[in-house]
């Protein structure tokens, strides 16, 4: 009856139809714990009284099935966030401790009503993105159980690709929230850092870590995503600030190109990323190979700068009276923040500003990236053989994001001859979150890979965040088109040409006497059956749009055309006094063509 | 002929008069140098006959008076800052090198038609808030040579307020743009951090540096500032963001209160500061008493945390190698970064977030900040006695602010019995430079001060920035006037009533029929003399009209509407066709008149 996948529509759907209640699904959700193959997906479970205790305690506050935005949700918890009654172990069992209040986040979404499961294995300290850092075991690879889950977040991704939680808290530092999802055919939400609250949340570099939602499909994510988020003036690095936009269409989106394309050999890999490549193509995307050299040197000073003395710094009481106890990979590279100097700290900050200003010259260029989110895969067995190098590989299209501040969202895209799943990573500029979700929501259907384990297909609803992109539309009649004169004040204010079209055919145009440069008026008459006038469509921020509309001079100004798409659109009227003693040009069809016969002195 | 005070307004005035020309003032400046009494305040003069060169180069390149932004206005530039052809000392002998490009901001002056005067002492490595600490000997307050000039940009506040130079260059880390202005009667410019590139400013503390304006006037301080603005690609802490405003009325503006007002036992100074508020008020900023704690505690962090490695940072080849030859307080601050780890520093980076989101609540309660410049002012000998404690002591309430990334402006603030200055400084949130400048003029101005050791009434003229505060105007004729059904969308927009007035006699205005809620129509005809309509005209920021304006339906729209007072503003019109089956009421002079009388249905 329960579907293996749990995404949120389908239990939304069961829950609404009245053939399921919260009580039955963490029911099931037990049962499968413990019928699950793999041991190593959580660290520790969920009480099953206490889980059916929180299922029906919902059913008091909220009867009304789903009356709350996660009403009877299941989720499960990366073992570095703090729930209230569970123990918290960063997968290393000298540091265990037991909260006594829950981080943010859960609260935020338990009170949503979504309700814990259980708390998952990591790689330790949230150090390695490979999942095999735990003396918990290495959770596998859904599909393969020889292959890594990837990690650090390893059990979150699992237990949603398994069906054992409908989404999963991650946390992503280097690349933790994107890496499993990728390994495990799921969509990663990684946040712009700051928008999820971290407290409660153990440290791994505390100036850039944030907490991910693993899930089903783009829309579960963005959904729940926006629940968990919110200014937390508790965390020092909670930042609330306005959402960005992105274009509707068009979207330049930056691709690997020349010696960038590094997939460790990989050639199955290389072919899925430009499969990947060629659907975002086909959806409109405007494909920009990009040098990635600067994103490239800003990943490697994660792990090869003064930031790993961040991960010292979370557990240094810890850490100089245990290290015996610290798995040996994560040993070694957490002791290493030993050796740097507050001088080698600042002279990294100065090293990546350097770097951070070659990549905004970069995204003058582009809207987003479209990434490998792992170059690669390995098995356990290569994994452990060889733990550092390999690990560092995984990283290589992850790790800067967090210190450029990125939005990102993973998503699957496809599968090899071997049955293991490939991912692509959309990456945007801090507080894109919303504005990234349309692409990433296409990007995933059009991947065909469906979604976890069961390969289930993307329910068909769009992505909540396709509803808007900010920008407001403007149609330009005359100076403001396209190489002419006034063109560049548009182009100035970030304006970008969406469509060329044509008014519904009650609209004249007339040249305006005595303007410099010349200018058209264009007056609405209904009745009037003309050829309509062809115009451009641009669009700008709603700054940029306030800015320009604010300087128009009379007797111009800005009204809604009628399209003969028959929708209307901001754009340039005249008044009509104006246009009393000049001459009417509404034969031309448009100002271009006017101004082409010469007409316009 | 010329005037002591040497300010851009009273310059080209005698200019545009041909009274003076750049080669006579360079001449009048090589002779004030000479005849100074204070042999402090150069570290190197510039050549006369390169001068006289620079001034006749500017009048072939530019022959029109004033024809340049900058046109003939001698200014001195701090000596960490690179001037081609003369030497960089940063007041260390030793470290002396001749650079042969010059700063960013310096070409920037000199191609705007600036002349380079010299290079000013400062204290060593800009390491200091006083001035004495430089072999150079210590520059002295220009109103009593017994008393510090305050530092460390102090031969460049002295060179203006002595009438050397129209305008300095200074540097400013944790005050030393604003202290040396308090203590010489100046404004002093501290742009927002990354405003102005730092390419070829020798660091103090590069992530936290700024490059400042020392002006008579803030008018002539924006000015300079606008001029040397400007994004660099090769400075990586660099930034460029649209300014924002702040309301132009009813600034809400933070003043300390209770154990936080320490004026180190300079009762003098503390009634000087309430006269300062008490102006501030009755230029109509609305007076809220705030919490300074986590801003001090902030200010603590620059000297008493590992930020002090960066000063190490910036110099540390030298520093190895010279010690020795470093004055003895600078000396022990820059040795004192050695003393900091990795984590240190990144725990510092923690501890400064923490009080930093503490000031976020401050900063919704406040618009901008209203602090002493310095709490006090000390003679050289005092200071030379007690370097360290007593330094400390001047940068209360300076040392926070480029930790947060505000941006300030130091104004006189008036007199003390004994004749020596005192000041006040204006603090807003980054990238409010300009939106600052109205009050801060408006302060200087109230203050009777003048400007510099002449005490020059500032020139009768409003400062640039005050002509925008970066809002645009709107005005509303109908169902958007205050108490209407569709106010409350300008409110919720952020909106502020500006003025009720009236329309230019030439507007007809309609009962559109058929429109829920009941709305005019305005519409202009030229030669028609009706009785003017009453409108109101709002604020709103560019975002917020752009928004607005794009919602309006037709066949309304936004166009520019001519008031009695002879300006045209951006405000509601209606399409010529909309109104051809309409009533007019233009007789009833305004919508709320129309509406009152039960008119509209």
């Amino acid at each position: 009856m329960v579907p293996e996948t749990l995404d949120i529509e389908s239990l939304r759907a069961l829950y609404a139809a009245g053939e399921l209640t919260p009580v039955d699904l963490v029911q099931e959700i037990v049962a499968r714990q413990e019928a699950a193959s793999d041991p190593a997906i959580f660290i520790t479970r969920a009480d099953p009284a206490a889980m059916r205790g929180a299922a029906e305690a919902l059913l008091q506050r909220a009867p009304q099935p789903n009356s709350l935005p996660l009403w009877g949700v299941p989720f499960a918890v990366k073992d570095n966030i703090d729930v209230a009654g569970l123990p918290t172990t960063a997968a290393c069992p000298a540091f265990a401790y037991r909260p006594e209040v829950s981080a943010r986040v859960v609260s935020r979404l338990e009170d949503a009503g979504a309700i814990v499961v259980g708390k998952t294995n990591l790689d330790q300290f949230a150090t390695g993105l490979n999942g095999t850092r735990s003396p918990y075991g290495a959770p596998r690879s859904v599909f393969d159980v020889s292959y890594i889950s990837g990690g650090s977040s390893s059990g979150s991704a699992v237990a949603v690709a398994a069906g054992l939680a409908a989404f999963a808290l991650g946390t992503d530092t280097a690349g933790s929230g994107r890496v499993p999802a990728s390994f495990n055919n799921l969509v990663g939400i990684k946040p712009t850092p700051g928008l999820l609250s971290t407290t409660g949340v153990l440290p791994a570099c505390r100036s850039l870590d944030c907490v991910t939602v693993f899930a089903n499909c783009v829309a579960d994510g963005v959904a729940v995503r926006r629940v968990a988020e919110g200014f937390d003036n508790a965390d020092p690095f909670s930042r609330s600030a306005k959402p960005t936009s992105l274009p509707s269409r068009g979207l330049r989106l930056g691709v690997l190109a020349g010696a960038e394309r590094n997939f460790c050999g990989d050639a199955e890999a290389e072919q899925l990323y430009d499969a990947a490549i060629a659907r975002a193509g086909k959806l409109g995307a405007s494909i920009v190979p990009f040098d990635y050299v600067p994103f490239r040197e800003i990943a490697a000073l994660l792990y090869q700068g003064p930031w790993v003395a961040e991960r010292l710094a979370a557990i240094q009481s810890f850490f100089d009276a245990h290290e015996d106890e610290v798995e040996p990979s994560v040993r070694a590279i957490i002791a290493g923040g030993r050796r740097y100097s507050a001088v080698d700290a600042f002279e990294g900050l100065y090293r990546f500003n350097e770097l951070r200003q070659k990549t905004e010259a970069i995204w003058a260029e582009v809207d987003g990236l479209l990434l490998p989110t792992a170059p690669t895969t390995y098995t356990v067995e290569a994994m452990m053989a060889d733990p550092i190098r390999l690990n560092s590989n995984l990283g290589l299209y992850t790790n800067f994001a967090n210190l450029l501040g990125c939005a990102a969202i993973a998503v699957p895209a496809g599968f090899r001859p071997n049955g293991l799943p490939f991912g692509v990573t959309l990456v945007g500029r801090g507080f894109q979150d919303d504005a990234l979700a349309p692409l990433a929501d296409a990007l995933h259907r059009a991947s065909d890979a469906g979604m976890g384990r069961a390969r289930t297909a993307v329910p068909d609803r769009p992505a909540e965040a396709a509803l808007s992109d900010g920008r407001c539309r403007l149609v330009v009649v005359g100076a403001h088109l396209s190489g002419m004169p006034l063109n560049r004040e548009i182009v100035a204010l970030g304006g970008r040409l969406e469509a060329t079209c044509r008014t519904a055919p009650d609209y004249r145009l007339y040249a305006l006497p005595g303007t410099v440069p010349p200018k058209p008026g264009l007056v609405r008459e209904p009745g009037f059956a003309g050829p309509g006038i062809t115009v451009e469509v641009w669009s700008l921020s709603e700054a940029a749009f306030g800015r320009f509309a604010q300087a128009i001079p009379a007797p111009l100004g800005i009204g809604k055309i009628a399209l003969d798409n028959g929708t209307a659109v901001s754009g340039f009227l005249c008044e009509a006094h104006a246009v009393a003693a000049a001459r009417e040009v509404t034969q031309f069809g448009g100002w271009r063509a006017f101004v082409a016969e010469g007409a316009a002195s």
